[in-house]
């Protein structure tokens, strides 16, 4: 008997899922594996492969099926009818982009991303800027083509690639309520910290005895190492596949904590991938729900539960066994301040829990003005110097660590910096209402037990994929609209009484 | 303008190198780096690559690109003309393997080689049966259709398939004159050997110190780091492109040289590949010239030059070095004899330059009469036993020894076993040919200065790519036609020298 359109779609999604497998395992291998000279080589291997995912999703043939399978989604499962929801929002994405502009953008962006470096190097942003103007460019045609096919404004059609669902009306409310709140928190917790200051740690880890603390964590809380690697890179990132999901942290001999709350974030990262619905795997419907969900994961290991007074509570113990340390900067209340020390500082991803969103609002305001012609690139670095003087009251010290500390907009990856502001906001949230359903987990998390956290995660979040819009997934999980209410409770009541 | 027949098939095979490329990288992580539990999913992108490749060399626009290029011939260059002649090639293979018969293949064998391992391990070689059959009855198939297809005998057709221009006629023709001279051969430097046996090793070696051994011969002999990668894995191959080349070696703790030999073993493959023409790399003319070819490079490295008295020269400070080795079995005298140890063992990878072909001569037979169908798989093991009896004087003492210690049957890898012959007469040719054209060679080898060694293998082979047939760029190398008489004048010189 002939397979039904929707079958014969899930079939080419099949293929698809395993091509895109093979993207993020070369993407793993040339980040942690690969000699630098072979990027060339490399880069053709990503290109054919894309274009092979490309040519899937933008055929006659999956548009027919589609069309067909809607026709008769009647007779579909509530799961089947999502997967084709998810389908389409993939079809008419690829549609949208013509494979000449992906191509533009590949190369655009693999040139800025070369230039950026240098740059950086250089610290000179005029060396930077004809290489984003191309960039900018190429993603203003992109969020026109993409905002029109999916009637959207341009720069929510980016954002919707990025995390279906939101948009800037979200964003902007989430945006403006931090703005009218946390200047005034931030000095007044700054203020208070002064009171009783953390004491910084010296001395240096060996990259080895952190390894052997990050494994130790990881077990606990529950990476899969049978069916993922963790390996040490230039960066932290999560690549890989449900299954084999591989994960990078990256090494300060100075700070251990960089390594193991990077590591920590990435594993949030695999927890969600690796709980995400087993019969759904290689369709649409057993994806991550977008990207700011996927950041809520991250950030709930690395913050909300890696700076937690339970979690440095079960985590001295392993300090002292696996790096050998002792005296007074690692008693468990000298750490907890440390973790939770609030600063204005440059640097976005040094940023603590309460400053970070003030560096999103700079980069939501610049790339949304750049992508609408406001601000002319070659006049990025002298708005950022003033945005960061008004938002954090410094001026960068130099490019490097201003307008140059970020790789995304030479990635042309617009609309990404807001998603970590909503991802903060749902890991809130959704932590609340863990502690209210796990009322133990603090008892739990200080002997090192994971086991309901994870529990949890995977009953409300990872094991629904797909299925639900994010609005609507919120709605059912926490019972209350996606926003910014638990999170600034949860800064509020953490940080007043922190420095208390 | 539009793309000429020709130029439009370069742009395909452009393509299909890319996707190879990820395939041999996917293949290589699976080996060095991927968890075993991973196993699955890895499969599924294997498979939806082979199919897509599968795809681009049968679809109906390359057979008629073919076609017209070939009708417009007259106006190629000479590389275009070969690298036309291989595309050629491979589509035919390719049109003659129904992707139905690759696709039971792939499950088969994958079946096989897991049987094959736990058969192995519990030394049963029934349980093995079932599974070889599955797989002897689709190598049948599929030779047949090759064949017929290529209009060659079947068997040939699988050989020819590994590497071009190889046949049976050209297998026997060496095996025979083997067969003649090998066994009385072995017999007198057993005896002579007798005389003044070699000292074996003693001691346990870290596998840090063989790895750095490793690393400085080879950066000595020119294995290209900055575009490769050498990592310890549980068996030593080659995967990779040019540009990235990723080799393997298998450390044994008692035996140094099961490692650095491995090693420069898959150096030679490494060599040739990166010596392939520049401007043809992502073409079939810039491929190496089949499997026997591939295999005199390895065994070149490996046995001819590894184990030379020049090459144990040089070696013997970098074992002290970075060993800490010292004692009387360490003198170059005495792991000269030991390297060139010649004994009657039943395991083919770990057997000497003389009775190697011995073991490749059982193979040779039984492979062929499994697959006519005169031998039944389940009378395997007793033909194997009475073949080892005959050729090797001993019956291996377990099947795990015995029939049961190579993968290639289970790997669906029939035709593979007489190429090793093959490719060691073709490095002892080419050998021979080198000292001629390169007296100093041996002076040079002695204090590390291999490249002069490099610079002839390079001009003479690499660099050719699959220009020319192998019988023609033998003639041409070394002005006489593939044969066994360079092989039996290295072995007789050697090892009755060696045994004085």
């Amino acid at each position: 008997m002939a397979l039904s359109p929707y079958k014969q779609l899930e079939l080419e999604w099949k293929r698809l899922h395993a091509l895109r497998g093979a993207v993020s395992l070369l993407r793993w291998d040339a980040a942690v594996m690969m000699p630098r000279a072979s990027a060339t080589g490399r880069g053709e291997q990503l290109a054919a492969l894309e274009t092979e995912c490309h040519a899937v999703l933008t055929s006659p043939k999956v548009s027919r099926l589609i069309e067909r399978a809607v026709a008769g989604q009647a007779s579909l499962e509530e799961w089947e009818i999502a997967n084709l929801r998810e389908m389409r929002r993939q079809r008419d994405h690829a549609i949208a982009m013509p494979i000449s502009l992906l191509n533009k953008l590949v190369r655009a962006t693999a040139a800025a991303e070369a230039a950026w470096n240098e740059a950086r190097q250089q610290n000179r942003f005029e060396f930077f800027v004809p290489y984003l103007e191309e960039v900018v460019w190429l993603a203003r045609d992109k969020a026109a083509l993409l905002g029109q096919a999916r009637s959207l404004d341009p720069y929510d059609a980016l954002v919707d690639e990025f995390s279906p669902g939101v948009n800037s009306d979200i964003i902007d409310s989430l945006l403006k309520t931090y703005a009218r709140r946390l200047p005034g928190l931030v000095r007044q917790v700054i203020e208070r910290q002064l009171v009783t200051p953390a004491v910084s740690l010296s001395g240096s880890f060996k990259a080895r005895q952190q390894r052997s603390l990050i494994n130790e964590v990881l077990r606990a809380v529950g990476f899969p190492f049978d069916r993922g690697r963790i390996d040490e890179a230039s960066h932290a990132f999560t690549e890989g596949v449900p299954g084999d999901i591989r994960i990078t942290y990256c090494v300060s001999r100075q700070d251990p904590f960089v390594a193991l709350l990077g590591a920590l974030h990435e594993a949030g990262h695999a927890l969600y991938d690796e709980g995400l619905p087993q019969g759904w795997l290689d369709q649409p419907v057993g994806q991550a729900r977008g990207m700011a969900l996927e950041e809520s994961q991250s950030l709930l290991l690395e913050m909300i539960l890696g700076r937690s007074r339970a979690f440095v509570r079960y985590l001295r113990p392993l300090l002292e066994k696996n790096l050998g340390v002792t005296g007074p900067e690692w008693s468990e209340e000298n750490l907890y301040r440390l973790l939770n020390r609030v600063r204005r500082s440059a640097i976005r991803v040094d940023a603590d829990e309460l400053t970070y969103p003030l560096h999103v609002m700079l980069r939501f305001d610049l790339e949304r003005r750049m992508l609408d012609g406001s601000l002319p690139v070659r006049d990025l670095r002298d708005a950022w110097n003033e945005g960061m003087r008004q938002r954090l009251e410094l001026v960068p010290s130099s490019d490097a660590e201003g307008v140059l500390q970020d790789a995304h907009w030479a990635s042309g990856s617009f609309g990404y910096f807001p998603l970590y502001v909503v991802g903060a906001a749902i890991a809130a949230q959704l932590a609340e209402q863990m502690r209210r359903d796990v009322p133990t987990l603090d008892e739990q998390i200080t002997v090192g037990d994971f086991s309901g956290l994870r529990r949890w995660l995977r009953d409300s979040i990872h094991s629904q994929g797909a299925r639900l819009p994010l609005a609507e997934l919120m709605e059912t999980t926490t019972g209350k609209p996606l926003g910014a209410t638990a999170a600034l409770r949860y800064l509020e009541r953490k940080y007043l009484e922190t420095a208390a």
